[in-house]
C-alpha cells in the first residue's frame, strides 16, 4: 500500500479502500490462510483515553494474523503521567513496535503522532475529529449485507451533530453514485452546514425529516446513534421527543423486509431489545465484519512497510490554531501547519478546524 | 464435551469431570504435546471487578496451550461505563474470541452471559455464589496429592458461612462415596442448612467441631480459609477466637504425617508461615494443579465447539428474583426464570436466590 | 549462565555482562534467527507501581524472542489489595511464569523476591535503590555507539545526587580502563561520597563542575538526566540554575563532533527538541538498543534455568534496618539478613541502608 498512515478514511484511494474492503471478505472466508499473516509483527495500541471495545477489536484483528500486541489504556500510568510529550512517546514506542493504533481525547494527535512514527499510525479516535476504522466497519458491513455500496437510500438517524461517525460515513458514501441520504434529527441536532455541502458537490442528495416514522419505509439502511440527554436544550425538550428517535418493533413494521439496520455501538436504549430478534439487525454482526475490516487495513499497511522518519515539517504560518480541542493547545512544539482556505481564513492540518487571521 | 458452558461444576457430569482431571494430569506430564493444542483460538477474560490472580491462572492457560489472550479487568474502562448492557457486551466479545471466562460482582452474571454467548463461557466468579475453577483446583490437588477422591476425612476450617469455595467443595465431593467432612468453625460461621442437606443426601456424612486442635489429629486434608475480622459479631468475639482457627506449627504436630493442607489462597495469618516449610503444605503447588485444571477444561470446552446463538429464552414466571444481588436486579431485560421449589417457593435460575410468591 | 536472578548489574560477573552486550548486537544483526528462541516461554511482568515504558520494553522484548507475558501494573488490582505477602505472590506467579521481572516502590523488593522464586527475577525497579536494565541499556548504547567502553571521557548532568541511573552507570563504567567522569551538578544535587570512592578504588578518575558549558568540550559521552524543581532549596535557587543544565543548540555548538548524548527517558525539558534533530542526539535510539539489551538477558538467563526453590536463608542478626523505604519495614516475615560494614555498622542486604547497631 502507497499509503502509509491512516488518520482519515480519506487517506486512502478509492483503489485502496476497495482493495481493503475484498482483503477482509477473503479474510473472513478462509480465516486459516491469515493465521502467520503477521508473524513477528506488533501492535502497539496506545489508548490515552479508555476505550475498550475498540481497543479488543484491534488486539483480535492483530492476534488472528499471528502478531503480537503491546500497549496501554490509561494514560496515568504511562510516562504521559511524567510530562512526557507525544513526540518522544510515539518515538520510542515506534522503535518497539511494527504499527501503531492511537486514540487520544484530542482532536489532531493522530496526524500528529504521524508526524514522528518510524511506523505506521492509525487513528483509533481522536476526540470527536475523526475514527476512520469505524467507517471502515461500517462500509464492509454495507457492501456485505447490503450487497452494494452504492444506489442506497440510507437513513442516518439521531444525534447528526456531533456523531464523528455519521459525517465520516456520509463522506465516505458520497464517493460511490447516487446514494440517497435520510437524514433524521432534530433541528438543533442536525448534520453540520460543512457535511451538506460536500454531499451537494458529489453525484449524492439528501433529505431532512424530523421523525424516524417518517422516513423509515424507503429506507434500504438505517444508521442509528445514540442521542446523549445533554444535547437537548432542556429536559422538557428531551421528554418531548422520548421515542421519536428510538428504533422498536412497530416502528419497524413500517420498514422494507431488505432494510439493513447499523450502530455503531454501544447503544443505550434508542434501539430497542425486541429489535436484535429481528433478521435486518446487523449491528452485532457489523462487529465482527469491523474485526475483519481492522485485519486487511492492519494487512495493507504492514505490506511493504519500513521502519523510516519523515522528513522535518517546518510550520507553514506564524498563527495558532484557535480549537480549544485541538492538540497544538497542548503539544507546544508542534509546527503550525494551515492550508489556506480562502478569505482570512486557515484550516488546521491537524484537527482541520477553521482560524480567523 | 457435550457440555457448552461451565457456570458450576455441576454442570459438568462425573464423566466429564474425571475426564478433565486425567487430562490435566496428562497436560503436566507432557507439557510440550499441548503447546500447540489452541493455536489460533483466543480466550477473552472480562473481569468486571479486578481478581489479578484467578485472570493470571486463566490467561497462563491459554498461553501455555499456545492460545491468544484478550480482555479487560476494569468495568471503568470498557463500554459497560458507557452504559453496555451485559446482553451486548457477550454478543460482541463473541464475535472476537472463541471462549469467554466472566467474573462479575453480581450473582448469576455468568448463567446470564450463558444465554446470549455464541462462544462457551466459563465462570470465574459471579459474587458469592458460584466458582467452579477454584473447586476444579481442589479436585485436582486431592486427586494427585491425597491419592484419590474418596473414603477421606475432610476437614473445613475458617468461615464456613460465606465460603462459596468451601460449599462448592463440600457438593462435589459428595459426589465421590465414602468422604467425611469435620466443619470447623464457630456456630455463627457454620454451614448453611441446604449443604448439609446436600451431605445428608449422599453417601457421605459430616461432623461440626468449634476447634481445629480438636479436629486435626483424624484429618487426611485439610482445606484452610479465611475468617474475615468483620464476620464476628464484635472486636471482643473476634478477640476470643483470635488463633483458634489459625494453622501453626504447634496444632499441625497434632496432625497426620500424610494429611494435605489447602487453601484457596490468597491466605492473610489464618495459615503461620512458618507452616509453609512442612511437606504437607500443598496451597502453593495447589495454584500449579489449578494452572492444568484451567488447561484441561479450556481444551475439552473448545473441542467440538461451534459459533452459535442458543435459542432465545422466554420467561417462566411473572415474578421477580428478590436477592439484592441477583444479575436480573441490574440487566432488568433478562427474562425471569424460576423453577417451582415446592410450596410457594420459586428458585431464580441465575443465583439459586429463593422467591416466596 | 551461572547467576540466576539480576537484581543489580553487578550479579553478572565482568565476563557474563559482555556475553550479553554481544549477544543483544547479535540479535540486532539477525532478529529473524531469535523469533521463537523463548517459544513456549512466560515473562510475567510483576509491577507494584506504574511504569509502562520500562513494562512495555521487557513485554516487547519477550514477545520478540517468540515468548508469552502475563502481568499487573497495578496493585490496587491485585490480591496484593487483599492484604497478600509478596513471598505468597511471587511463589504462586513463580508456578505460572518461567522468568519474573518486577518493579516495586520499595527498596530491596527484588532481592526479597529472589529468595522466593523458584523461576528467575530480574530487577525493573525497586524504589531509588537499582534498576540494573537501564544500567544494561546504557552500556549496549555506548559500546554501539561511542565504539568502546574504555577510554571514555563520561559528562554526567543533572540530579546526580538522587539518580539510581547515574550511580549504577558509574559503578559499572569503573570496572573498564581508564574512563574519566565529569559530575555536572549544583553542590547540592552532586553524587554521593560512596560513589566517588568507588571511582578513586578504580582505574578510573573524576572531576566535579558546575556548569555544562564548561564541561562540554571535552566529552566523548554527555549522560543528561532530569533535575525535578523539587530538588532545590527555593523557588529563587530554582530560577537562578534555571537553563544550566539544560541542553540546547547553543550549548551543543561547544561540543565534538563525535560526542553522544544519552538519557534515561522520559524527559521534560533538560534536552531541547530542537536537539532531537542533531545527530549526537542518542537517547531514542537507546531505548532501541535497551530492547536488545533485555531480548539478550533474558535469553541468558533462560538458558539452563531451571525452576526450582531456593534453600531457606536463617537470618544473620537481631536488628531490623532503620531505612523506612526497604521492604523489610512491610514484609516482617523477611529474615534480617546484614553483612558488617566495620565498626558498629550493618549493611542490609536487600536496600544495601546502612544501620547502626
Amino acid at each position: 500500500m502507497k499509503t502509509k498512515h491512516v488518520v482519515d478514511l480519506t487517506d486512502l484511494s478509492h483503489k485502496e479502500l476497495m482493495e481493503i474492503i475484498h482483503l477482509a471478505n477473503e479474510i473472513k472466508a478462509r480465516p486459516e490462510d491469515y493465521m502467520d499473516a503477521c508473524r513477528g509483527k506488533i501492535l502497539s495500541t496506545l489508548f490515552y483515553e479508555p476505550s475498550t471495545r475498540t481497543q479488543m477489536s484491534f488486539q483480535t484483528a492483530m492476534l488472528r494474523l499471528g502478531g503480537k500486541i503491546i500497549g496501554f489504556d490509561n494514560p496515568q500510568n504511562s510516562s504521559v503521567a511524567k510530562g512526557e510529550s507525544l513526540k518522544d512517546t510515539i518515538t520510542v514506542i515506534g522503535g518497539y513496535a511494527d504499527i501503531i493504533a492511537i486514540r487520544h481525547p484530542m482532536e489532531g494527535t493522530a496526524a500528529a503522532a504521524a508526524m514522528y512514527s518510524p511506523v505506521p499510525i492509525v487513528n483509533a479516535g481522536d476526540g470527536g475529529h475523526l475514527h476512520p476504522t469505524q467507517t471502515l466497519t461500517d462500509v464492509v458491513t454495507l457492501y456485505n449485507e447490503a450487497g452494494r455500496l452504492d444506489n442506497l437510500c440510507i437513513g442516518l438517524c439521531g444525534d447528526l451533530k456531533n456523531g464523528r461517525t455519521v459525517h465520516s460515513l456520509i463522506k465516505t458514501m458520497t464517493s460511490f453514485p447516487n446514494n440517497r441520504f435520510i437524514l433524521i434529527s432534530t433541528p438543533e441536532l442536525s448534520v453540520p452546514q460543512y457535511i451538506k455541502d460536500i454531499i451537494n458537490a458529489s453525484q449524492c442528495n439528501y433529505t431532512e425529516v424530523s421523525s424516524l416514522v417518517e422516513a423509515i419505509p424507503e429506507l434500504d439502511v438505517l444508521y442509528m446513534t445514540r442521542i446523549q440527554r445533554e444535547r437537548f436544550s432542556s429536559e422538557e425538550e428531551y421528554r418531548k421527543q422520548d421515542g421519536v428517535f428510538v428504533l422498536d418493533k412497530p416502528k419497524l413494521k413500517l420498514a422494507k423486509k431488505s432494510m439493513k439496520i447499523l450502530h455503531p455501538l454501544p447503544r443505550v436504549d434508542e434501539i430497542d431489545v425486541e429489535v436484535d430478534y429481528d433478521d435486518r439487525a446487523k449491528y452485532f454482526i457489523q462487529t465482527v465484519y469491523g474485526m475483519y475490516g481492522r485485519m486487511a487495513l492492519i494487512l495493507k499497511m504492514l505490506e511493504g512497510s519500513r521502519r523510516e522518519f519523515s522528513p522535518r515539517v517546518m510550520p507553514t504560518h506564524h498563527y495558532h490554531c484557535c480549537n480549544k480541542r485541538c492538540i497544538t493547545q497542548t503539544e507546544k512544539y508542534l509546527p503550525a501547519i494551515f492550508t489556506e482556505a480562502g478569505g482570512d481564513m486557515l484550516l488546521c492540518r491537524y484537527c482541520d478546524g477553521r482560524t480567523l487571521i
